[in-house]
């Protein structure tokens, strides 16, 4: 039981698209991500996720619309459907979703991170 | 599927210590609380509950410690802890937790709502 002061965790780290673990509760984790360019399609089956934006932009693109978030704002991409996110600039990112849920959902490749790192 | 704007939820109601419900995700609720005062001292016997803090400051009490969250800090109380939220001048608050969960936990009061407004 700690009080987490998100800047202070978004210091800690540089690399983007590598999901840190920073809380969990009922079964879902909280995590912190820097993005920058463009990750890979990719859909979870069995997790909703929602994305936060802390600080900076971003869109995420789905097969049928693409939705801009800026600073202050969420977006829910509903289990199963395809998704995209890319970042112009940097952006600072708080993730939820079900524990166990792998970042690049059905696809394997250089992005893939299997055990996020806790900070 | 929609893109949320915290602040502009905000704007939608003045009341304290009623959570309105802005999203949901794999069985879990996302509220958002404006707080002044005093709550009442309470648990949720089979829920986490997630405050994070995007205005102003709160102090969440427990029976062997109070823990203080400024703007950008989360904290997690785990089930079945005794808490009661505090906050000297309004703050505004994102709430995480199962759907279903009762503000109060298990005690009803005036403070009580059964069914969050959906904003």
């Amino acid at each position: 039981m700690q009080v987490i002061n998100l800047n202070e965790k978004f210091s800690l780290f540089n690399e983007t698209w590598t999901p840190k673990l920073v809380g969990e509760l009922n079964g879902q984790h909280v995590k912190l991500a820097k993005i920058k360019g463009e990750f890979v399609w990719h859909k979870h089956d069995d997790a909703d996720e929602m994305f936060l934006v802390i600080k900076g932009s971003i869109n995420i693109e789905m097969r049928n619309e693409t939705v801009t978030l800026n600073e202050g704002e969420f977006f829910i991409v509903p289990k199963g459907v395809e998704h995209k996110p890319f970042a112009e600039n940097e952006a600072h990112l708080m993730l939820f979703e079900p524990a166990g849920t792998k970042n690049t959902g059905e696809v394997d490749n250089e992005f893939t991170i299997h055990n996020p790192q806790r900070i």
